[in-house]
């Protein structure tokens, strides 16, 4: 049997989303530009965005649509604020670097969320501010953001908002009637349980419309993607086409099985097993349980000498589940998925592989204490 | 059934290669990293190249892989040649007007190849041309541009030559032992006959290692994803996994089937085949014989006033065949694939298709003339 992914994407996806890959689809065709209509419909549905707001799905990982919106929508004299707490934040701040385009860094520790009484300080003394770049749930930790209040100050301010919400769209409510933003990101194969290879960006209209010029990439320029689709309905360039068909099929499933909602107390669901299972261990969360969303946890790493993340990945892995590697630099941890076509059942069994694991490596000492 | 695409890719891929998507794998996980590797390897060895040169494969379609290569290869400074004979050679420098680099355009009517020796005349009288971006075949009229004689002139002058093969990597030969490029761009969905959703560049390694500096884009910087692939073994973002282990199968039966020169001899009967049955339905080629590349063929549309495209479109589709429009402005025309895991006699059933939808339409002038 194939192992399980416990990962933030690629993940585990259901065995009907698969399976919708097998057929092929030509890219002109009228059925499969009603195929990428209905998956836009919907990702706007999803967020409650109307006709204020369209979607402009992209080729490429999550991470190009991330520059794509900030390429497309930061005018090239534009200033982008970054409340820095996580390595996707870094990412951005990485990105507008390429793009040459003013960035202002807001750092936080990585244990505490973006502070929106310091992003509203920001604001007030810069007024040269264009934008703020938030992201959602920053999967380098699994720390959650207060999108909500970042959101209504950014907006009282007058300021854009480009939300990277990657790893919490479709389970993480967001709300485009009461929450204003210019650009929302996410991608097929994250909580929308899809495969990867295409992101997508949920834009505010009246920003998109003005954003003509502002790109320095053809293949990135969103609103180029979106004019040509709108004219025509099809992608500019070859789409992913098993990728968006795979992506209808999962949204069927989100949909069937009770849509954000649902989606969310089931990852609160994985990620409860997932957390008592790992702290009956000995394991401690890298995060408090407040800040912690529901989508990904980071671990500290027992201090046993015993222990060793690769030889404790591989021998997860001969069990059958597949774990995530860290991503801090100052502490030494491992993070473990919660999203996918799993339940909180699956958690348990990676809990009880990962205790024989412990055992089999001789590993006593793995609480820090 | 589905239909069959005779589309220049998306394509009709086989069962096992669409098979190959009914697993998940970990972006992280070493199994994926060898798939990363053994695909990349091939990739090298189908044009012969080997130690002098590196394969970095990207997210999205075709078109992001070329603009990554102009992108990272070309210094900012740069000025690249393009001798433009369709769209595709537009569409290169709508890239290069993007990323804010100077262009020549070498125009030449979309009948005629590419000619060596007005890019000899164009290199000799301007020293500042750094760069030659050449199309090999130009999918927007089926045309095969000179490349051997092209690649021998830009070496001469001392100039980078960047080659979008996109349409005829795999079937028509190209050798890195004897043809020198600092690129050499295609795409999985293409004459490999896998999925599409991801790119790569054969780059020599010495333009490569001396590109740093010049992306103006994170996603799309060449040198960043080759170094970080060096020391990981993995992508920086997020693969097209199923796309990856699509294309690893796909590979696997491209060699199984004897390599280029028979997949060039059975794409070589695919035309063969259509071809001579268009035109005993009187259907006009738009290129002559010898300028045509066997991967797509542009035909003239009949001048009987019962035919119009889109009806023409739908009844093929309705038999089973997916038909492309055509590329061209000035002259009303339609394109027909032969690439795809199809054999002649799928092209002879296609043209039987299409003799009956002119009889059903009343079209009775197929010829032009």
């Amino acid at each position: 049997m194939d192992p399980i992914l416990l990962t933030p994407g690629p993940l585990t996806t259901s065995a009907d989303t698969r399976s919708a890959m097998l057929v092929d689809w030509g890219s002109w065709d009228g059925a499969f530009n009603a195929l990428t209509a209905s998956v836009c419909g919907d990702l706007l549905a999803i967020v409650n965005a109307q006709r204020d707001h369209a979607c402009v799905p992209l080729q490429g990982s999550g991470t190009f649509s991330v520059e794509a919106a900030l390429g497309t929508l930061v005018p090239r004299n534009g200033k982008v604020l970054v409340p820095d707490n996580g390595s996707y934040c870094k990412r951005i701040v990485r990105i507008m670097g390429y793009l040459g385009r003013e960035v202002v860094v807001l750092p936080h520790g990585e244990q505490e969320p973006a502070d929106p009484a310091r992003i509203e300080a920001a604001l007030t003394a810069d007024a040269a501010i264009t934008h703020v770049a938030q992201v959602h749930c920053e999967t380098g930790t699994g720390i959650l953001n207060p999108l909500p209040e970042i959101a209504a100050i950014v907006e009282k301010h007058g300021r854009g908002l480009i939300i990277d919400a990657m790893s919490s769209y479709g389970a993480i409510p967001i709300d485009a009637r009461t929450l204003r933003f210019d650009a929302l990101i996410a991608a097929s194969g994250k909580c929308l349980e899809g495969v990867p290879g295409m992101g997508f960006v949920i834009a505010r209209r009246a920003a998109l419309e003005g954003s003509g010029g502002n790109s320095c990439s053809l293949a990135m320029d969103l609103l180029d993607q979106w004019q040509y689709m709108q004219k025509t309905g099809q992608w500019r360039f070859t789409p992913p086409t098993h990728v968006l068909a795979a992506l209808r099929t999962a949204i069927d499933q989100y949909q069937a099985q009770g849509g954000q909602a649902a989606r969310l107390a089931r990852y609160s669901e994985n990620c409860a097993a997932l957390v008592s299972g790992m702290r009956a261990l000995g394991f401690e969360t890298f995060l408090p349980d407040a800040l912690q969303a529901p989508i990904i946890v980071t671990f500290h790493s027992p201090p046993d000498p015993a222990y060793n993340f690769s030889d404790f990945y591989r021998r997860v892995r001969d069990r059958g589940f597949i774990l995530y590697p860290g991503k801090l630099t100052a502490v030494d941890t491992f993070r473990v998925g919660c999203i996918g076509a799993i339940g909180p059942d699956t958690l348990k069994k990676a809990v009880t592989a990962i205790a024989d694991v412990l055992g089999d490596m001789g590993v006593r000492r793995v609480a820090r204490g």
